[in-house]
């Protein structure tokens, strides 16, 4: 019955392999749902649970080894296990979190009440993992501190590649992930690292001092952003980095793995920020949070185009006598608000991007304010001929239209430079300024100088 | 003079450390520059020679070791190394491309142009790099085949430990990282791997056939697109994927940092997309790339809302008895644009996110329209309140403006949903339907249904 899998194409989920496990599941047909899962990787296994009732994938999990079954958990979304979780006693928590990285260990952990946490920590069988956890869970999540994991092979700058080897064949089950042995002195201060290449090529007797690369090495300090680590990783293009403290002594390492799941959480995040999403929230989520993390924004635009209503109102009598006026309102607004997002996101982007020396303010904005001139040159162009056809011949209207419109681009440029750098200084996300927040701005801003010139020339 | 960086800390580059290199490039003083870059990683060196001329940086890149040299060259931005290479004979590229993976041979040909490609090509000293060449220049570059390179290490099923390391030695040069070697059959077919850490642990006189691992393995196609090997390398934990055509043989393998690049590419490209930037452009590219960017969505938006402006024109007579409804235009559409880009946003991410079964559409739909009536209910009564307040008493207005709100959030929340949806089943990246795309049709459809409920109440 046993499934093989030739060319070792990845798993695909279909709806009769759930129905499948599912009956196996009521029927209690334990070896025929081991025999089923096989051949799967955990993270695959991980897709099966989610479609699964909580009690189907409580049963699972009990059934299968529990190393694999922690693994399961470790790659659940946190959402999902912080619920699933609480269908587990402390006990058996603890067995997980016994068997996995430190790293997931601690992430999981700081998902459960304190109750539950201090119980599982005091129930772990291996006592050197409940002080890499309790190391582990002085740092904030997001910091190198946060990201890195207890578990690397180290090694005395004194010893020799038979004895590397040795220490290696020791940890093989505790540290599933070897790219480099990390070489310390006496006081497990970091000098440098030996790829498992070069423990292959050298001679078994020879001495790691001989062997190991001092040059080749590039370290973080336990406080580094995430984001420095994921900007040091890829520029270096390093499978995995060492965490210091500040007298240089070796306290963990994050992996490529956990620094991938960051980048792509961050680039979501921006993205959500951008679309005005007050939460980290996905489609399968309740509607009550779907609801709520989009009202913030719904309201706070609303908010605005209220305050845009209070502008426009005080030209009831100039509305009354040319109506025509009003149907450029849209154009105003959308501009404004389409020129915003297009400045800032460049500038959020190159705040990400730190290759390179620092540009000075006064640089950038010279370069913003050129393009926004020969952007805003053009669009006013365009729009004086557009109005010209909207509301034949009526020349006054277009000139105040192209002009409102050329200083509407004008200041959505410079807003849209501005506030992502003001926001950054002030250490608030700058992908801020690419959402609703500049096109609120730059709407009400937009209707004062619209209607400003209107004023003036009409 | 050497620097010392005891703590392995990441180099930072300075303003003081660049004119140092300009100055000694002006001077010819070749070992001290030499002496200085010593300690620097060749990513460092990129840095550097951003900030020069481009005499200065050919300079330097002649200066340096050939192998480093290549390595700079191909962690250069493609834009800037475009530039750059111009400024060297095919003869000096083809020394550069001699050395370095495969993958980064690939990308920088085909930057060049096919006369200088053909000699480069040509003038290669090794013809196993030119044949792994020809042969990757078949595949699409955003595509398992067009990502993988050549270099990796295999060992057929029947040979030993001891002969699979002597192999490691004989490519250790040519193969810079190795996390595994590849085993296969007589017919080059790919059965499993074998990690170096095994390799490491296992008696030197062992057969590979009981040593390695026929499970743990996961491969791809070469058609297989970028965003799948990305999914699976991450859902994997993966730092190498193996590449096989359709019989299962070993062709090449995908390493973690490309597709970590591959991944940050992407998010980017997301992000310009949702900002209406419709090229892929950088804060210091040119001027002119910079307007011609952002032109097509500025215009397209216009030409969005001089349709609007059309409309509105229609309802003259009406503005002109009441010139109040002409306020609320702001209100109608830039909430529908919000409320678009929130929904559509939620739909790209949880499309890019393809853990667990499709749901279907009804499915899909059901929970964003009850979404959409709690929020449209909600922001009906708010803006009900505020117009009130707006315009003191006017409840019939009132009334028009928050039965049209309630319209806009619905009928947004559709298109939002729909759109995206649309766009991927087209192949259109469907982050085009959370930027300007959205907004404009969004803030068309809501005058319609404004003025259209402004004829019928009022």
């Amino acid at each position: 019955m046993e499934e093989v899998n030739p060319n070792h194409l990845p798993f695909e989920l279909t709806k009769e392999f759930i129905e499948d496990i599912r009956l196996l599941i009521e029927n209690q047909a334990n070896e025929e749902i081991l025999l089923k899962l096989d051949e799967l990787f955990p993270a695959d296994i991980t897709s099966i649970l989610i479609e699964l009732t909580t009690e189907e994938a409580k049963y699972l999990v009990l059934l299968i080894d529990t190393k694999i079954a922690a693994e399961i958990i470790s790659t659940l979304d946190a959402d999902d296990r912080k619920k699933f979780l609480k269908h587990f006693t402390s006990k058996e928590i603890a067995a997980y979190i016994n068997v996995i990285d430190s790293d997931d260990a601690v992430d999981i952990l700081n998902e459960q009440p304190v109750k539950v946490r201090e119980e599982v920590i005091a129930l772990l069988k291996d006592r050197e993992q409940a002080r890499f956890i309790i190391d582990l869970m002085h740092y904030d999540e997001d910091c190198a501190g946060g990201l890195m994991q207890k578990e690397l092979i180290k090694i005395n700058i004194s010893q020799t590649v038979t004895e590397c080897v040795e220490e290696i064949r020791k940890q093989a089950e505790d540290v599933e992930k070897v790219y480099s042995v990390y070489v310390i002195d006496d006081d497990g201060k970091l000098l440098g690292t030996v790829s498992l290449k070069k423990i292959i090529l050298a001679k078994r007797g020879s001495k790691i001092a001989d062997v190991y690369e001092d040059d080749e090495i590039v370290s973080v300090q336990t406080y580094a952003s995430g984001e420095e680590v994921a900007d040091l990783m890829q520029k270096y293009d390093l499978e995995a980095i060492p965490v210091v403290n500040i007298q240089g002594r070796l306290l963990g390492r994050i992996t490529i793995d956990d620094v991938v799941d960051f980048i792509t959480e961050s680039a979501q995040e921006d993205i959500q920020v951008m679309a005005g999403i007050s939460e980290d929230v996905e489609e399968d989520d309740s509607v009550w949070l779907l609801v709520r993390s989009r009202l913030p924004w719904l309201i706070g635009g609303m908010v605005g185009s209220f305050l845009a209503a209070k502008i426009i109102d005080r030209f009831d009598d100039t509305i009354s006598v040319l109506p025509a006026i009003s149907a450029f309102i849209p154009l105003i607004g959308s501009t404004g608000g389409n020129v915003g997002i297009q400045s800032s996101s460049l500038i959020v982007q190159s705040l990400a991007d730190k290759s390179g020396l620092d540009t000075t303010l006064w640089k950038r904005l010279q370069k913003v304010l050129l393009v926004a001139l020969i952007n805003a040159l053009i669009a006013a162009i365009f729009a004086f001929g557009c109005s010209l056809l909207v509301d034949s011949g009526q020349i006054m209207l277009s000139m105040t239209v192209s002009i409102s419109l050329f200083a509407v681009v004008m200041l959505a440029s410079l807003m849209g430079t501005i506030t992502p750098l003001v926001l950054n200084q002030l250490k608030i996300n700058p992908a801020v300024a690419s959402g609703p927040f500049i096109t609120t701005t730059n709407d009400i801003l937009g209707y004062g100088v619209y209607f400003m010139i209107v004023y003036l020339l009409l």
